[in-house]
């Protein structure tokens, strides 16, 4: 199986065994130019991993499917959108094509192979440099968006920053690597980053921790879920002390016993939790 | 089929045919006092409509349930809780027993009977004394809490007014009748109620609507259904002016082209709808 997670700078591609071992992988920048170039350099990483043994592939993508014409709808800081994304590259691959948003598959990854083995269900938040979101059904991937960063946590709050977005306070407002850089530059002057703050465990980290605290306690109202994971390369990083500064006002906001229930932890699986969950999709489709 | 609806004032219980039609109902009062008063008024309604043909009854209960075991975990409104609803009711019942929330219920009834005839994907929120959420994704009936009264859309805002919930900026603060009484108050004077809004189809009511607008964005987001659906009391006599008024923010809100593929509507079946989703979960869970 060769998995493929698309993302705004570079595409990593590997070749992933049923276990979920990376065999081997290409990277390449990103065009950001056309779609028809994104689509060629997509179409390149598989052909250069391609070998006679490989049954399909699967792609990450940081966009919204329709989830019944496999259509990609919109996406997030890389040029597609109404591209029936899994017929094109099928046709153009001559294999077949799964193909879901990165952060959904990245779900799929820890829910098979990482921090949520065994569990029937799971949500995922990934704090990079947008935020991303996959949610676990009764141990099948939900489907839907499930895009949890475009949850609006302060009604007309800040706009998000997401590409195309013209939303007000949503979560990617506020729990991203951005608004930590951003938040490092206010507290600790105009060289620091989120880095800084996190190497620190700087107690301004709570300001983000709250607003994600926010956003899980809705997430716990809606979904129930045994465990909420945080990763991404931000939420990575910095989970474990955003994850303390979130618990009080989950505590909060979450209904009983949602806050005792639903465990909080980082994602374990990396960057290439989302590689890996292409290669997984790929695998659940060809089944 | 016998379905009940248990709510906060009143337990209206009816036989159900297979298509959905009500045969025979009785109402009786919500006991307030303890779970075990309660626990014998909803034996009671069944067994005085109970026939020998009856095969199983279905509950819609106000409160959360743990989906793999049954389990009430807490409830808004009625002395419900820890109770493993559906074993207890069965026992004394001698039938089989189904339960769910009372809005899941009520959004099984809409998909299967009301508005949402034929569709993959719907989302219900009941907005009346309290708010309420169903959710229905691939032709089922989600399973998890789905309150969606319970999202945040105001990050510290105010106090959420259901029970036992200690959350800040919840829908269930802004987007009830309860909420509607106090701006009718504010706006037209003391003896107002929310009946005077909706019938002079005031302005004022747009407020509500923007709140709902907000919540609306996000499920968008979250579950890109085909269709959201207002129901309740409230939410069914001031749906379509709601609709109207949050229009704008759900564009806003919802990622592209989210907010011209979700439609929104009124709900059909009215306040029947939790009595005949909860017999039509009895049905499904005997099949």
């Amino acid at each position: 199986m060769i998995g493929v997670d698309l993302g705004g700078t570079k595409i990593l591609a590997g070749i992933v065994d049923a276990d979920g071992r990376i065999e081997e992988t290409v990277e390449v920048a990103t065009p950001m130019t056309s779609q028809d170039e994104l689509v060629d350099a997509l179409t390149g990483v598989v052909e250069e991993l391609r070998t006679p043994e490989i049954a399909a592939a699967g792609f990450g993508v940081p966009g919204w499917f329709d989830a019944r014409t496999g259509v990609v709808l919109g996406a997030a800081n890389v040029p597609l959108g109404d591209l029936a994304f899994s017929d094109v590259l099928s046709a153009r691959l001559g294999l077949p094509v799964a193909a879901a948003n990165d952060a959904n598959v990245a779900a799929l990854a820890e829910h098979r192979l990482g921090a949520g083995r065994g569990l029937s269900d799971l949500v995922l938040l990934t704090l990079g440099t947008g935020v991303g979101g996959g949610v676990v059904i009764d141990g099948r991937l939900y489907r839907g968006w499930a895009e949890l960063g475009h949850i609006v946590i302060v009604e007309n709050g800040e706009p998000c920053p997401g590409a195309g977005c013209t939303g007000f306070g949503h979560v990617e407002a506020y729990c991203t690597g951005v608004a930590a850089d951003r938040l490092a530059r206010r507290v600790l002057g105009p060289q620091a980053t989120a880095r800084d703050l996190i190497e620190q465990r700087h107690p301004a980290l709570a300001e983000i921790g709250w607003h994600l605290g926010t956003a899980i306690g809705s997430l716990i109202n809606i979904f129930s879920p045994e465990l909420i994971l945080i990763g991404g390369g931000f939420g990575s990083a910095a989970g474990d002390l955003l994850i303390e500064a979130a618990r009080p006002v989950i505590e909060r906001e979450a209904l009983s016993p949602g806050a005792e229930r639903t465990r909080l932890a980082v994602a374990e699986l990396g960057p290439e939790a989302g590689l890996i969950g292409a290669a997984l999709l790929a695998l659940d489709e060809l089944e």
